[in-house]
């Protein structure tokens, strides 16, 4: 039997070759009486739902029921019961908006999604919310809905399942060969998100990456010939990807399911399986954006269900073929799940250290004792940026701390990130490092290292971390949000923090960048002042299970304070310098608190007394009982908080704020820090007024943290 | 003669065909004797800058001082004088730092940069910043050094050209033919915001854009065989655009000049000539990522000065002959304007109101009587989501302020951006618009839609506005940033700016964006209350040519308040409801001023005198002097802050804070509001704790914007 309907789209042909057909081995599928009727039945009850919540995207899911049916059935290794089987394949819907989707597949194979969830569909408090969203329902992996990171947090999995592969399996134990599953739609390729970690995954050779673009021509706008003419199949042949091209993705199953088989053999490289199918396939509107975003007209609803042979009246219908038929899949997974565990067993007596760290890392357990591997300063150490202190961490503990897989934004050299022992996470066949390889080269790709990093924690057994400049989280910002709302714990090593980065600029200079992050709601921004804080910083990062953290760190030296210690760190605030009675209290983060003590000298000798207090991390400071924190920044004198970003979000902790009035400046960073009045000399006076205005102003000075409710 | 060093790229031969040689017309290229001079001279000028500042990028400068001779030597047409000529070719560092080169050519060229602006180079205040800004130094078009947004803004001012031209030009008078020139280097095509500036820019046919990919195989990690091994030409063919290959980019500079030649030719292309150079040029260490950020050692120097012909120790040494070239290239340029001046008048007195209008656009006036169209509202008229309010200002003006041109991403039916007589901007073969409309496709590409829309703001004589979700600018961050920096003026029409967005849930809904927006220096972030507070906002934004405005607006209605008129709103901040001696002020944005309006009415029945402030602009509401703000703002009284985002950043304007204590939710909107509270109730209930805590506090309540310094 000839194929005409898979075709391979390879290098021989460029261009429009998508059309050309190619013979393809005899076609391994299986049909099953009960196929349509199951794609029938998601296709309905995607309708349904969406109809129900009178709100949501019906469209893509009726447009991809038969791949979801084809992938789902025929190839997709899952237990329903233990949604987190650590082998299990990965699924990513990177078109979150078609979750309508996702939460049918999830009810039908027997997750913990009830007909009722479906019903409660992006209703308050349900488990169906409008986009997916990790941690909420069982068998969702990353948080998608914004547009391209799905793609992105693929390639995190992607790599990760590499990654364990290189590091665990042995002869003979083929633990870890799960593979990733992504559905993307135009909206994701079109994202510059996508595009960076596809060229990256290219690049990495991930052949157990398998996306799904559903080629389907409309996007909000209307037909993607508004906007959208590139050759997407060259664009990924381009990346390194094998391109595979199915032409009937409404009803030819054979090919849908041929096109699978053959990326599952692609090794050493990613597929995308372009699928034109047609969007809201079987409404009255099927072809347009008039079913992207919006329920059906009711007659629509029953037109779709009656074309399909369905009862037209009839509401969240599950047939029992279609019943019968997922229970079936939902065994097959909890079966192959048994005969991993059996394997498991099996290597924990032949393999049993590589057993038990592994079983340490899907745990989520940090190694004993690895926090005496931080490295503790004393005041008449060395001055050394905070950029440097946190290499230092990275080289005491990366030995230790194996689930530690990090990497750059192509600033390794500015961000210290590489341990001197550390192997490249490449392809073998580049002889530039191995699979088990620690240390991922992310290229200048910051959105994509972010999203990558989601899904790298998504995976589990790994903390991922990565470097740029604090300046260029904010490429990253659409990833950023998501670790925090996935809870996924991720940490972003942010150097040349601040107009101590001297002559880059202002471009490079991330003003506005710290209380961007301080503003995520779940997320640890630390800008460590010294040693003992950026090791405490490291501590609280690696132990938050649940939160991201960005690392804000110094370009410029930094010298140990007195009293700084981990002890104290970890609790985001506290008092460096206590004095009894103080005239007024200093408050201020990394580079600057040196600063602050220098002004709080010069102030002592005119009399003032003044305390200083350190707040490295508000997210963690906030954390405190209230009697701590008002021990910290307490009633009684006025509170100046210094620090060079603008003031935006300091008045919470303080009375007067200093800051950068705008942006920096390029020049050496001494010159940058002079001009703007960062020096001890004019925090002293600025103390000085500070001072005199409380006391003019008579009353006694109330802590900013005492609230009415 | 056969040319074997241009080699077109065609879809003939995908791959590694770049290496194949193609049959090429004879070069035109006529070699001139100061060529190696000046080349020379660009090359050890860039080294001296370096060393002197002892800081900054040689290697990029080397390596593309002989494309750069070429292209201002052979092809580029400006005034060094006038920096502004209107129809000046456009050029673009893409890759900011190596400014070393552009700050070198604008010198030779005859701009305003002297030599010891450049022995200034990264100094404080110096007009050689350590990457290009503009508004800083003549002859910069953009602010670059973020990698990727170069690119981004090409194609923006590309955009701008094509739009100028088909608007203004008439038959016998070409008047609007520039080029856009940009260089790149491998971080820039590595960034996503490129891929998708690309995409567009295919898509758009956008023959005058003309980019030069500086592929020197080096990035700050060394090798870009670690990162990036995609075929970028077949990436750039994919994307619709001419790929040209130059295989010696050191010393081939026919070839060089046969690219740029051919490039001139393709009319309906953008085109990437991917120009093969060797970084740091004649250094001991080039081709090594030794030579990309850091000063050369002081023998490399002369060892490098020596190999180029010129006496080692001499420093900023330009030649005569090197001089005298430039100052030829910088005449040629003065004729061209004077030229084009010549033809200017002549248009006038055949088309004096195209001219008239084009005169104004240049000068950046708004068209007289304008405000008069701005919609006004009245209490009593229906409720209106504020993004329909921003779509009727849009209707009402966009045919008198022609300059406004404006599109979505991909979002045009959510953000309501497109009014009912826009054309579309589309290449004219598409058969879906014309150069001369006014309405952008972005496609889903946000973060280059904020870049382009910095290029169409940089080109002059339009003011660009984007559509997208408040969320979604998160993914512009990067580009959003340098608007401000830039001082363009670009407006975000930022919709569904909230929880109020409802079903689509948290991943959509921007809790922590509005403060990130509002910490941005020189950005006004609008978030109007009703109709007449819309109108304002627009009318600010309008008249604001040195900010950028993010104007974010609801998806549901707002009702029209009492007491909000455009001379109130345009504040920023104003009193809405007046009570003497108030026991309360609540001050509040957008949606939720609706919601203080009820609280305040509930209080008032309970005796509880209660005062309104609406602060729709905080950058704004801070340019107002001290008197108003205070009278705004006032003592006397405690002030309760209440808007649906976290409250980070109030403690500034409130003394109390209500807002989400983190992420929002999914569901219908008013039941999210509800149960974080967001209802009149609760807010009265938080108003009364707020009077009573600062009546047992005792003493004065003193106005949060008086301070010490």
């Amino acid at each position: 039997m000839e194929s005409s309907r898979v075709n391979s789209h390879g290098p021989v042909h460029p261009g429009k070759l998508s059309h050309i057909p190619r013979l393809l081995t005899m076609s391994s599928f299986q049909p099953e009486s009960t196929d349509a009727i199951a794609i029938n039945t998601i296709r309905t009850l995607a309708v349904d739902i969406v109809s129900k919540s009178n709100s949501g995207h019906p469209g893509a899911p009726m447009g991809m029921a038969p791949v979801s049916h084809v992938l789902f059935s025929r190839f997709f290794k899952a237990n329903p019961k233990n949604p987190k089987w650590f082998n299990r394949d990965r699924f990513v819907l990177s078109n979150g908006h078609a979750c309508a989707l996702q939460y049918t597949l999830l009810h039908l194979l027997g997750y913990n999604v009830t007909l009722d969830d479906l019903k409660n569909f992006r209703q308050l408090g349900s488990i169906t919310p409008g986009h997916p969203e990790a941690g909420v329902t069982d068998g969702i992996e990353v948080t998608t809905g914004p547009l391209g990171q799905g793609v992105a947090n693929a390639v995190g999995l992607a790599i990760a399942q590499a990654h364990f592969a290189a590091s665990y399996n042995k002869e003979g134990f083929e633990l870890i060969n799960n593979h990733t599953y992504v559905f993307l739609g135009d909206g994701c390729l079109m994202e510059g998100v996508s595009g960076e970690a596809s060229s990256l995954a290219g690049h990495l050779q991930l052949g157990n990456l398998i996306a799904i673009y559903d080629d389907n021509h409309i996007s909000i706008d209307g037909d993607t010939n508004v906007a959208f003419t590139e050759d997407v199949a060259k664009r990924y042949e381009a990346y390194g990807w094998e391109v595979l091209v199915v032409e009937n993705g409404d009803d030819d199953l054979a090919a849908i399911h041929d096109a699978i088989a053959k990326a599952q053999q692609s090794k050493d490289k990613p597929t995308l399986i372009k699928l034109r199918t047609t969007i809201g396939y079987g409404s009255k509107l099927q072809g347009t954006h008039g079913v992207h975003g919006a329920p059906l007209k009711p007659d629509d609803v029953a037109n779709v269900k009656s074309k399909f042979g369905f009862n037209p009246e009839g509401k969240f219908v599950v047939p029992d073929e279609a019943k019968a038929a997922y229970a079936k899949i939902g065994e097959r997974g909890a079966a192959l799940e048994a005969e991993w565990e059996k394997l498991f067993a099996s290597y924990k007596s032949q393999h049993p250290n590589d057993h038990a760290e592994l079983c340490r890392r899907i745990a989520g357990e940090l190694p004993q004792g690895w926090e005496q591997k931080l490295p503790v300063y004393k005041v008449g150490d060395p001055a050394i940026a905070s950029r440097s202190l946190s290499e230092k961490v990275l080289q005491a503990i990366s030995g230790t701390i194996v689930e530690l897989v990090g990497g750059s934004a192509d600033l390794t050299g500015s961000n210290l990130t590489r341990v001197k022992e550390a192997v490249d996470f490449q392809p073998p066949s580049t002889g530039l490092g191995a699979f088990s390889g620690r240390y991922i080269r992310y290229g200048v790709r910051e959105h994509a290292m972010g999203a990558i990093m989601n899904g790298l924690a998504a995976y589990g057994g790994i903390i991922p971390f990565g470097g740029t400049f604090l300046n260029f989280v904010s490429y990253a910002a659409g990833a950023v949000r998501l670790s925090a709302l996935s809870h996924h714990q991720v940490i972003w090593v942010a150097t040349h923090d601040s107009i101590g980065l001297g002559e880059d600029g202002p471009t490079h200079q991330p003003v506005e960048t710290a209380i961007h992050l301080r503003a995520i709601p779940n997320l640890a921004f630390w800008r460590p002042a010294d040693g003992n804080e950026c090791s405490a910083a490291y501590l609280v990062a690696l132990k938050s299970k649940k939160t991201p953290s960005v690392l804000s760190l110094s370009r410029q030296n930094l010298p140990q304070l007195e009293n700084s210690t981990i002890e104290h760190a970890v609790k985001g605030g506290y008092v460096l310098h206590e004095v009894e009675k103080e005239d007024l209290t200093i408050v201020s983060t990394g580079s600057e608190v040196a600063i602050a003590v220098e002004a709080a000298s010069l102030l002592e000798k005119e009399g003032i007394k003044t305390r200083i207090v350190s707040l490295p991390c508000w997210e963690v400071f906030d954390s405190q009982p209230q009697e701590y924190r008002l021990s910290v920044l307490r009633s009684g004198a006025p509170i100046l908080s210094v620090e060079a970003y603008v003031t935006t979000g300091w008045q919470k902790y303080s009375h007067e704020q200093f800051g950068l009035p705008a942006w920096g400046a390029s020049g050496p960073y001494q010159k940058v820090y002079e001009s703007f009045g960062l020096t001890g000399a004019n925090i002293a006076s600025l103390g000085k007024k500070t001072v005199e205005f409380y006391k003019k102003k008579g009353g006694e000075v109330i802590s900013p943290l005492l609230k009415a409710f």
